[in-house]
């Protein structure tokens, strides 16, 4: 790969390419050489104003033959349904991309459908790109020209249940995920049910059955353990500005016990950086917020198991792992610049 | 009853007592006479200097007897285990107790010896003690000599939960209560994991598997609804002052329809002036803090249902649920005083 | 005046108007009439859910001679220039006004135009309109067809400095309002900068030499003591719900000591159920939050007088005090509804 | 320089101890050896859960000839009084010493005693202990054995006032300095103000008067540029966890202008790499959170200057500027590790 590395963000007004251009100015081996927007032209530190003197960037518009000339590899900050109309270009020139938006994450055009909307208009490209958990499928990411980073939420709660699914130790069919996030993960964009005075001092459940990243667990779980899962996915809004913990609800079967749960998790993880396996104190967003870690813990009640999950919803659940994908797929240390 | 009711407060110098002396100064019938405390002689806007101007009433050492001379009924806002120490003096003196702590809360000793870790030394007035739950006490408490005051999340899950058991609609054995709460529940004694900058910023899981409101839960729906359920409850913590949100998981059985629960809703809580069946919105936490009501509505998802419940704890989860009980006592309309 | 007292509020669907409505709807002689808006006719509850149960009343269109009807009194909720507009009216239709925005605030319409950037269109009432702070104008406001409610930073900033100033005690020419206010004071619409991650764990200074309440309080204090004073304002925004803090600075005069400050304080409020002067501890907006006080204290540091104030910007600072000059104006006991 | 070199943190527990080691975890010249404690051996992951995977380090006990051994510089995190205790062993030891307490900034011994209320032990290292601000004092800094790094709120005022005092732009005895923090400034010990329900929505000023960082502040001024300054401090406290901002008032002398202002700020710091002189929108704490920044603006208004700064209190307002000051002892870049 070149050294350094060029990197470029399209869609660079948006939190997560906040994020992403954070870690990245501070990564030994790569540079950002584009911010690209679609509407946008103007220096990066008067959209986020504590960049001013970190960066000196300017964002143009995006231009796929003046990106590919540029840089070796664009992280997409889109919406989704835009990603799937800039990458076949990007691809075409060349570059390898790293969608950060949902849609190349459901390999099914027509589960696509359904959560999303609207028809997927890239299946060509959807068909190769590559499910960017570096836990689970670290070796195609290696190779991939386009990688899906994946969901917060679904991040969040497919690296604890994955192993214990494979290993047959919990029930498929009954499983609850009940998760909670800081607003940051709503976006940049401001909404009335954002604005400060209305989110603060409040928590709520939100999109009962209808959150996106559902389906997405499910595909997950069932890429990592061959097994097709049902699960109850309820979101939380807490008054906190990044982190994610997932509180989920299993049922074990046959003989498992605890101890055999967190064997099928060091099994998993013993060579994964950013896997936490907990026996000290409980999980908590404020252990893991600004890093790329995921916690996990794993409780016996009422012959249920209680996992506790937690991460950064900007780090490990967007721009961390869309680094660390990068790394894998540019052949540095997979931790590199993410310490 | 006397008219204005003469009212002590016992343990006068926590959150509670706090919130209860705010509601009863504003009580048209209502006369605070005492306040009182185990160790501390001094003027309670010296304790609370939000109460500067508003209270001139000075807390004064625990006497039974002076109580009972200047008092008709007395709040005990003290932790449990002292409760239990007050509580037969104060009866015997004639008052009528509210006991905000959970020592009269499990009517089985033994269940209160496991759970709270020491013997119950009041077993006599344990038996006539009446849960003070009045949507669905509201007759005994009329009558009650000694009301013991609900858990917080106690509440949170049983209004919901007993008439859904109560009618058969969902299996008593597969009933999950995510709960979190704001951190005023956590009481006024300062505690390192509740310094500021810790809890800021922060949510995580607590007490997985200890929560001593968890057996109030089901001893509480049973009395409600006669059967026996299995609860897992799982209590987290939210940086905020008050609130607490129930994301309740339960199995519909049989033919049991979304609409047949919110019958059986309506149905149990047509004359509950503090209860609000939503279907506009879901429920916040936010709609509720400062006011005694608590907030239901009802999801189908999965074949699962989510209920979701909301209250603040410092009200309807305590202080505000003492006074209604109180109005009932004395032959006061339910809500006077609680708008 | 009529008993109960039937109140319309105009532009009802912000937070001044709900933080007057949960009030009115508590106060034993006032009956709320009418709620109407210029655009929006639905149930008040569909536009704050809190009020499900609490309030029946459906906004209606804004009509004058319909207001007049069901209605004594008007409270005015409307953005500044439409007050201006509604006003005429309403008064030619008989009903008295409390006007909550800044369109009579300033009785030189010449500053008004200065600072508010268009003309002002009611010179003919802005003469008779008397501004709303009972501690000063208690006599006026009881004859008063038109009240101008105040400013929450200039309620903040009049009330400790006016006694000080008339007594002669500080130079006026040297006077500093240093002032943090909670997020609510912005208003309900939706901002970028109030964007909850935005806004949250963050402080910052605006409206530096801009904000329009500055005016607004030199006239007061110049209302009040007859004295023309300069302040340099700069507000603040705190990262919290509700509360104003004033930290102000000022140079003593001659031999004016702390005791004497004390003295005019307590000379000028003595009569004043809302002004509450701290030597106990210092004021802090946790304290005044929800009610309707004002705390005040005074520090001598390196020849320099700090006086600190709070109130709650929603209640002293807005319906609050607006009710109190309701209650003033309609011969009630100036705190009745507002313990 | 050895290289890596090897450091010390004395003092593990706090929270400039876990803030000093994350960024030196990450610091590419630089290897941790020692955690050192008066009282506690453990892993320190067990203090500071969020360490857990990245440091393996164990608190030891404090034994100066220990740390010598295995170190090259130490960093002193205890409170102040126990620093010089500690400094004498230290340097005789052979280590350079940085050291984050309060007991080598004020170079009177006996201004430290007025202030910190008991006698200076240790006055002969007091006489070469060099003031940590890099902006003004690298040239020593490079060359000092001692190290005392400057108070948060010092930082905060020093920087933006030595250069316009030096200039004679603005008068020196008319400064006022209105700060607010986040709560981690007060450090990691619990008390019943900083407990979660207290500080939260909650502002307040406190220490009017008494605050060390005042004497500090006006030593710090004098020594970068030559003249006597009096200044009146007011630090608050903000809900959030971390950042300062200083709301500073001054009187332009003369022909002053901003633009003077400005050019003298340029001047001083041109080669400053974390000095931001902001002309484009004003400082929030927010965009300099966990960054090491110090963001300054300067507005005219009613014949006064205003001047915002803002800086992270636990960055450039302590574990940043530690390093910074490390680095230029150490003949590093000066931002090594810092971005």
């Amino acid at each position: 790969m070149p050294n350094p590395l060029r990197a470029a963000i399209v869609g660079a007004t948006g939190y997560t390419s906040l994020e992403l251009l954070r870690w990245l100015l501070r990564h030994p081996q790569v540079k950002v050489t584009v911010l690209a927007s679609r509407k946008l032209e103007q220096p990066i530190s008067r959209v986020f104003p504590e960049l001013l003197g970190r960066s000196d960037l300017t964002i143009e518009l995006f231009e796929p033959g003046v990106i590919a000339q540029k840089a070796d590899i664009a992280f997409l900050c889109v919406p989704h349904a835009t990603a799937m109309e800039y990458v076949p270009d990007l691809l075409a020139a060349g570059l390898r991309v790293i969608d950060l938006s949902a849609d190349y994450r459901l390999k099914d055009a027509q589960l696509y459908e359904k959560w999303y909307k609207h028809p997927h208009s890239d299946t060509q490209n959807l068909v190769h790109a590559v499910y960017g958990l570096p836990e689970i499928f670290a070796r195609q990411i290696a190779e991939a020209k386009l990688i899906a980073n994946p969901g917060c939420y679904a991040t969040c709660a497919i690296l604890p249940l994955s192993p214990l699914v494979k290993a047959g130790l919990i029930d498929p069919q009954d499983i609850i995920v009940n998760a909670a996030s800081g607003i940051s993960g709503a976006g940049r964009n401001p909404a009335p049910q954002h604005h400060f005075p209305e989110r603060n001092e409040a928590f709520e459940a939100y999109a009962i059955g209808t959150h996106r990243h559902a389906p997405e667990m499910v595909e997950g779980i069932k890429a990592g353990s061959g097994k097709k899962v049902d699960i109850t996915f309820v979101p939380h809004l807490v008054p906190m500005d990044r982190g994610i913990l997932s509180t989920i609800y299993a049922r074990p079967m046959g003989q498992a016990t605890i101890g055999s749960a967190l064997d099928a998790w060091h099994a998993a993880y013993s060579a994964s950086p950013f896997v936490r396996i907990r026996t000290d104190v409980g999980p908590s967003t404020k252990f893991v917020i600004n890093t790329n870690y995921i916690d996990m813990a794993i409780y016996e009640y009422n012959n249920r198991w209680i996992i506790i999950s937690a991460l950064d919803n900007m780090v490990k659940g967007a721009a961390g792992q869309a680094i660390e994908n990068m790394n894998i797929a540019a052949g540095f240390p997979r931790a590199m610049g993410l310490n």
